[in-house]
C-alpha cells in the first residue's frame, strides 16, 4: 500500500472534531499529522479526547491553529471544524497553498453570498470561493466531490432532509411548495459549548422547538431543494431539541403531484439509493438508535390515504452522516479510496 | 368543611392511576376509599405505589376490581384507569347504580359508535351511553362537565392539540383542511406494560415515529376539530416517542385564512384562555420541562412570513393535564370545588 | 389565619432557589416578598423560572441583591441560596438587623472555623456567628431549629448519609472508624452553571466519581458523625455523578459492634424515625424515583452474613430533602407552623 | 489470507448477541454462518437487529437453535449467548462434536459445582466440563485461552472488578478481607427481556441498588480473587442500576498492607498492564462515556491519606469488554489472530 495521506483537523476538540479523530485514527490509509485547538494546545490526544485514546498509538499533541504550523505539518487534506466565519480564515490561505479543504462549517455551503448574509449576518468572508466549493453530499455530488479542492460538508439537519426529498423532487412526485419538516436532534448538535441552555438538567426530561421560523440550515436546504425541484422552493422547517446525545430524526409532510402514488414514492427512493452504501430505505419506521455510531441514513415512506399526503421519515447520527462521517466519505472520494473505508 | 367526597380508582397501578392517587391523596376535600388492581389485590399502597406512600397516612389496600366490593366501598365517584373495552364493563353498572364515572379510557370519547369501531376495532360495548358522556376538556365543556354523570377524559395527545386549535378554528382563522401535527411523547404514555419496545435500552438515545398514519387518538381529535370548524376535518397526525418519562410536545402547522394575522392568532388564544387557570399563552417556546408535574398546558404561536403558514406549539405533562390532572379538574367541577384544588 | 410570614430568597435563580420558590409559592402561610438575582434583576418570575409561573399569581419581579432593597421588602425570613463565602456577606447584616436567616450554603455548617479553612480555603468570613448557627437537620436538631435565628441547612449528600448513621452511632451499633460511603447524585446538584463538565452530552450515558478523596461535604458529615459517635470520626466518602437530573442515593458499609444484629440495626432506625413525617424505613431497596418531588428520605438496612458487615441504603431528592424542602421544613419549625406544611 | 473462520452465535437477539454480531460482521477473518433465535427464526438480520444491517452484506437469516442445523452450518466456533443452564445443553454436544465453544453465560465460570449450586440454584448441568473450561479474561489467562476448547467468558461486573484487583492481590498490596465494591451498571446489563422493572419509565431518573447482598457474580469474583490472593476471599459487592444504556463503573475500597504505598499501588497496575491493548491506567477518574463502544477498561487509583484506605475505580462497556468484545478477544487468541482484530 502506498504511504498514507496526511491529514490535519483544525478545531478538533468539539464533538464533530472528536468524531473525525476517532474515524480517521481507525482509517488504514490516512495519518493524522496535526490537531489544533486554541484552548488545548500542548495537551495530548488522551488528555483532550479520552474516547480517542488507544494504547500504543502514536503520541499526538494539539497545536495552536497557526497557518505556518499547519503547513509545516505536511498535511495535504485539512478538515475545518470551526465556527462559520472563522473557517474561511483558514480555507483561503490553505487553498492558495495548494491544499485540499473539507469545511464542516456553513461558510461554503451557499452558492449565493447574499443568502449567506441574510441567514448568517454580515458580508461573506470569501465570496470568490463559493463558485469552486462543492456541497459535500456524496449521494448527490459524488463526481464533483472527487475532483474538488474545497468541500462544504452539509449540516446535520440538511442531510436528513435532502436525502429523502431530492430524488422525489427531481422525479416531480411532490409539490415543492407544500413541504413542512419537523426534526428532532440530540444535544451534541449544539456543540461542546458551556451554555446554560444545554446543561444536562436543562435538556433532560425536556422537549422543545427552537430556531423558529428561520433556522440557519434553511438556507442550504432550500438551495438544494430548489435545484432538485427546478423552481424556487421555500419550506417550513422546525427543529426540536430532544433529550439524547446523538441522532437526528426528520419527519416530512408533502403533497404529492398527480402522477405520484405510494408505490412510485417508495420505488423512486429505492431505485435512487439501491447501490448507495450509506442510505437504506426501510419498511419500518426509522429510529435514531439504529443508526447511531454509523454513517447510515435510513428512510421510510408512508402514504396517508385519509389526507392524500405523503409522509417521509429519516434518521441519522448527527455527528457521523450529519457531520464527520460524511466528511470522511468525501475524503475517501477525493483520495480514490473505497468510499466506505473506516465508515 | 363538609365530609369528604368518597372516591374509587379502578386500575390504580398504572402510571395514570398512580398520578390520580398522588393528586387525590393530597386533595383536602376527597377521600380515596377503594383502589383496585387485579394483579396487586391485597397489597398496600406503599407496596404497589411507593411514590404515593406518606407517613401517618391511612392504610389503603388494593382490592379486586369486583362490582360488589366497589359498591360496598361507599364511593360516589369512580375513576376508571383501564384499557378501552374493559372500562365499559364497569361504567355501565356503576352508572346504573347511580354513581358518577370519570373514564380515562377511550370508551366514551367518541359520539359515533361507528368511528369507535373503525379506530378501536369491534363493536362499541355500550353505545347507549355515548349520548350522555361529556368530553372532559374543561376549557371547552366546563358547564357540561359540571352536570354530567359520565366523563370521557380526553387522551394525552388530543389535549395538547385541541387546546391550541379549537379557539382558532371557531374564530375561522385557520383552514381546517390544512392541519398537520407532529407530536412527541414521553414513554410513560405507553403505560406500565412489560413490553420490549418500551424497555429502557430500547427508548434511551432513540427517537422514532409510531402509529402512522392512523393513530387511534385521531378519532377524537378530528371529532372535536370538526365541531370547532363546523365542517368535517381530517388531519395529518404523527406521534413520536422521545427518550423521556413524561411530557407531550405538539407542533402544529396550518394555513391561515384571509382574515388571520400574527396578531389575531395570538390574541384569539390569549383572550380565550385569559381566565383559564391551566392554559398559558407564552411568547417563548413551550418546553415540557416547564409543565411537568403541573396541570398546565402552555402554548405559543409563530407566523412564518416566508411560507405564509401559522405554527403552533404546545407542551403539557401527559400524565397530568393529559390524563389524571385533567380528571381531577373535572371532578372538582362536578363537585363544585374550586377548579384548581390539589392541582 | 394570621397574616402571612414575609419571605425573601436571595439567589433565587439556581436549582435550589427555584425549588424554594415553588414550595413557598404553594405555602398557605407565607408570602414571598423579594427574589434576588444579579443576573436577572428586573425580570419577572415567569421569565426566569417558568416552572414556577402560575396564572393569576401576583407579579413577582427579581431585584438586585442589595441590602437596602432586602430590608425595604419587609421580609422577616431570608433564604440564602448563594455560593459559600458570599452567603456570609448577607447573613451578617441581616442578623444584625434582627432578621432570621436560613442559609443553604456551607458558611455556617461547621462549628470550627479551622475546618472551614481546611475544606473551603481561606479564612472564615464570619467566625463569630458559628456558635449561634444551628445545623438544619430537623430530625436531629428540631428544638434548636425552632429557636434559632441562623440555620445552616445541610448539604445534599450529608442529609442522605447522616440520617441513616446518626441513630446507629448514638446507639453504639457501628464502629465509627469503619465507615465507607458511595453516593450517586443527579446533575442538578452541580447547580445551574454554564460549565462544560455538566453539559447534557458530557453527563448522559456517563457515570463517574469526582471530588475524591476529600469532597467538601466530608467536613460537615464528619462533624456530625463525630458528635453522634462521641469520638473523632473520619470516613471514606466517594460521590459519583449519575445521568439523571435529580436524586441522591447513598450506600454505606460499616462494621457492626458486638452488640449489633440485623434486628437491632433495623429496629433502632425504625424506632428513631417512627414519628418522623419525612423519613421512612423500608424493606425494599430505596430508589431515587420514589422520593423525587418529595421531602422524604427513605432508608433500608441489610446485614451481610458472608462478610459480617452492615449495609445501609438511602435515597432522597437532592433539591428537596437535600436542600430547599429541608429549608422549608426548618422554616415551618421556626414559625410554629405544622412541620409538613407545603411539603 | 486464508479462508475465514466460520462462526455461529446461539441466542443472537439479546444485547450481547447483537454486539457480537456487530463486531464479528466487521471482523475481516471470520464469517458468521449461523445465527439462532427461537423467537425470530426465519427472519433476516435486518429485521431482528437493524443496527447490524449493512447494505450489500450477505443475507443472514436466523435459524432455530437446533443442534443438527448448527452442525450443518459448518461453524467451527460457537458463541453461546444464552441463559445459564441452557448454555450447557449446547456446550456439551458441540464439544463432543469437536467444536470450540465460547460461552457467555455463567455455566462454566466456576471451578466448583457446589458454588454453582449455591449461587445459581440446582445441580450443575455438566460438572465434568468445569475442569477443562478456561475463564476468558485474556489479561490473566491469555495462554490458557489460546489452547482451550471451552471458554467461560466472565460476567460484566467481574471484569471491572478483577482487572484492578488481581495484580494488587498477587503483589500482596491489599488485605483481601477488606474489600468492598460499589458498582453501577447501565440497564442493557439486564438483557432484552420484557420486564416491568427495566421499562424506560422505571429506570429513567432512578438509581437503586439490587441483588444485595449476594449477587450471583460474587461467586466468580471471589473465586478469582481467592486465587490471586492465595487465600479464601469474601467481599462486599453492591451493584446499582443507573439510568443509562451501557457502561459499568466500579468503585473499590481496600485496606493496604504494610508494604503498600500510593506509588506501589499505581505502579503495580501500570506495570502489569503496560503492554495490554485493552486496559489503561489513567490519572483522571474513569468515566463510562470514555469507554463505551470500545473494548477498553480504564482504571485509576487513589490513596486516601485521611483514612489510610486505597480507592480503585474502573469503567468499561458492559456489552463489549464486559461481554461480547471480550469474547471476540478470546476468539482472536484461540485463532491466532492479532488480539485487537475488529476491536
Amino acid at each position: 500500500m502506498s504511504s498514507p495521506v496526511k491529514i490535519a483537523i483544525i478545531g478538533a476538540n468539539g464533538y464533530t472534531g472528536e468524531e473525525l479523530c476517532r474515524l480517521l485514527l481507525a482509517h488504514p490509509r490516512v495519518e493524522i499529522v496535526a490537531l489544533t485547538s486554541r484552548q488545548h494546545a500542548g495537551k495530548s490526544l488522551a488528555q483532550v479526547l479520552p474516547k480517542c485514546e488507544r494504547k500504543n498509538a502514536p503520541d499526538l499533541r494539539f497545536i495552536e491553529p497557526k497557518l505556518e504550523l499547519l503547513l509545516a505539518s505536511g498535511a495535504e487534506f485539512f478538515f475545518l471544524s470551526l465556527p462559520h466565519g472563522v473557517a474561511s480564515e483558514f480555507a483561503v490561505p490553505l487553498l492558495k497553498a495548494g491544499k485540499k479543504v473539507l469545511d464542516l462549517s456553513a461558510d461554503f455551503r451557499l452558492r449565493d453570498a447574499a443568502v449567506y448574509a441574510e441567514f448568517y449576518g454580515g458580508i461573506h468572508p470569501a465570496p470568490e470561493l463559493l463558485a469552486q466549493a462543492v456541497y459535500g453530499l456524496p449521494e448527490i455530488y459524488r463526481k464533483e466531490i472527487a475532483e474538488a479542492s474545497l468541500i462544504a460538508c452539509p449540516g446535520c439537519y440538511p442531510t436528513s432532509i435532502l436525502l429523502p426529498l431530492i430524488p422525489l423532487l427531481r422525479a416531480g412526485l411532490l409539490d415543492p411548495q407544500s413541504l413542512t419538516v419537523s426534526s428532532a436532534s440530540g444535544v451534541s448538535g449544539a456543540g461542546r459549548k458551556a451554555e446554560e441552555s444545554i446543561l444536562y438538567a436543562e435538556c433532560n426530561e425536556s422537549f422543545r422547538a427552537y430556531g423558529v421560523p428561520k433556522h440557519r440550515h434553511l438556507s442550504e436546504i432550500e438551495q438544494e431543494l430548489s435545484l432538485a425541484a427546478n423552481q424556487k422552493t421555500v419550506i417550513t422547517f422546525v427543529p426540536h431539541l430532544a433529550p439524547m446525545t446523538r441522532g437526528i430524526h426528520s419527519f416530512i409532510v408533502a403533497t404529492p403531484t398527480a402522477r405520484a402514488s405510494a408505490e412510485t414514492i417508495h420505488q423512486t427512493l429505492q431505485d435512487f439509493y439501491a447501490k448507495e452504501p450509506f442510505v437504506r430505505i426501510v419498511e419500518r419506521m426509522p429510529d435514531t438508535k439504529y443508526v447511531t455510531g454509523t454513517n447510515v441514513c435510513e428512510i421510510s415512506t408512508r402514504w396517508d390515504d385519509r389526507t392524500g399526503r405523503v409522509l417521509l421519515f429519516s434518521a441519522e447520527d448527527n455527528l457521523i452522516k450529519g457531520a464527520g462521517g460524511q466528511g470522511v466519505q468525501c475524503l475517501n472520494l477525493m483520495c480514490g479510496f473505497p468510499e466506505t473505508e473506516s465508515l
